[in-house]
């Protein structure tokens, strides 16, 4: 049984979440602030943070996320798609932090269904947390979702990530929320309703994911004219958004099928409506469960065993 | 000849702009704080502009645009489509300010091309004067385009406005650039570069305006993985909105044909880009002269007889 001692880091634009592991178990868990957030030199806000758990004379630290970004501590390099666990384990950055080894993860980067370029850096290692706490994900072709700021839909082939493309929803909705004049016509300031949320995804639905732009409006005239309450006007705009992402993945990965979701449960549960609309159906994954798998997945000394019987 | 003293005025959220008038002269010109800079009432704000000119014995103050919705002087509720100039002129709200008669033109409202709510305030006026100045597009069916904030798409048959659609592009833009994630991959505050704009108009062409959404990341990724400079990446992002706002009217609207193109020249032209793109022609409308246009023809005084004759 693998006893030894690592630390484990989730570090992304708004929080860094940190582990100390004894083989499988956790010891300890600190959190810390994100790399958005940093009031000193990642380095520095690390070995802090770290501070009495190198008593425990851990072997390594893994950290994955915004850590690994132009902004973060050092740059790792995107790795590119196709990539599975042992071709993203062989490209790990590594660096001594005051004579503690720190490996940090690469992001992803693949030319996408669209044509375009396209980058992920944090998901990757929830993709292979998943894919290793549900071995059916492992084999054949499988859809997943990441919900999020930058939501990602990732096509998985054989245990590997061979494509995925990303969309901005929730920095879309979080910006019209805040600072738009749509969003303005009303005062309140609660939750989304989930009726304004099924009336959003029905109507895209109906005209089709080519409308986004011209129906958006209809946040604010619905208020203007309808008298829609303002938590309904948001969650209408929340399944625009959202329902106009599914619909146009849809159209691009073919039929949804089973689709398995990582991430926050409430916007996982948005999605979930979404996906059932367009005939698909969902399996959730928790978030941070994902992550440690993940990490756990491209550990070099957990998982060279792994590695050489693959 | 016509030789009453009017005053017209042009209310926006952002501007006040007054005009003294004689007959069809302009004999001086103000400009004030639109309805959302406000620091006193519209009434006081208008009254003190007004000032001296009331010495002129001024008969009306026609005032139109956001100065008679909810948050204006007073609400002038929307007439409905379809409505050509003498439907309008008899829905104009009649208010007294201090002695002076004042008249605010109502906005308009209809049931889009998508079924939806839909409403425009100001735009009326810029429409009417549009036909007033060019009496072709007075006979039969034709499109016209009101790019800015909130571009409006409109159809008028017969010199009546028969449907609209809004598109809130400028919004859209603005919100992106300067509060985004996807904005802020790479320094640089320029202005957006031509062949950027080109791009992103052939990105939607190529792949279609659902793919709106998951396109706009290519914005972020670009500057990422390809180096994209700044001005470029904004000129890209200006090209995908308005690309697929013309992609999805022309569907909406069949062949797009000729377009009159109303409001400010620089926006105008990427819209004229756009349209070309898609197959379509434009000729342009200076949006001050049609606002002043525009009021000539609602001016119960100065077109009564028109209204006789039509």
């Amino acid at each position: 049984m693998d006893s030894s001692i690592t630390i484990f880091g989730d570090w992304g634009t708004s929080r860094l979440r940190l582990y100390l592991r004894q083989g499988k178990s956790v010891l300890d868990r600190r959190d810390g602030p994100g790399i958005g957030a940093l009031k000193a030199s990642p380095r520095e806000t690390f070995l802090e943070l770290v501070g009495d758990w190198r008593e425990a004379k851990p072997s390594l630290a893994l950290l994955c996320g915004m850590v690994g970004s132009r902004n973060g501590w050092q740059e790792a390099a995107y790795a590119p798609c196709p990539a599975n666990a042992a071709d993203i384990r062989q490209r790990l950055l590594h660096i001594d932090a005051d004579g503690l080894p720190v490996a940090i993860v690469p992001g992803l980067s693949c030319r996408n269904a669209l044509g375009g370029p396209d980058v992920m850096r944090g998901e990757e290692t929830q993709i292979l947390g998943a894919l290793a706490l549900n071995p059916d994900l492992a084999k054949g072709r499988h859809l997943l979702a990441l919900p999020g700021t930058h939501t990602k839909w990732v096509v998985v082939e054989d245990g590997a990530i061979t494509s995925f493309l990303t969309a901005p929803v929730g920095e879309l909705y979080a910006l019209l929320r805040e600072h738009s004049i749509l969003a303005k016509a009303a005062p309140g300031d609660g939750p989304e309703s989930p009726e304004g949320f099924a009336r959003g995804v029905a109507r895209i639905i109906e005209q089709g994911p080519a409308r986004l732009a011209h129906l958006i409006f209809e946040t604010r005239s619905r208020q203007l004219l309808d008298n829609l309450p303002k938590d309904e006007a948001m969650g209408f705009l929340s399944g625009l958004l959202i329902g106009s992402d599914v619909a146009a993945t849809a159209s691009w990965f073919g039929d949804l099928g089973q689709v398995s979701l990582i991430g926050a449960p409430a916007l996982g549960a948005l999605y979930a409506q979404a996906i059932a609309a367009h005939g698909g159906s969902c399996v959730a994954v928790d978030g941070d469960s994902a992550v440690l798998a993940g990490l756990s997945t491209l550990s070099p000394a957990q998982n060279s065993g792994v590695h050489v019987l693959a």
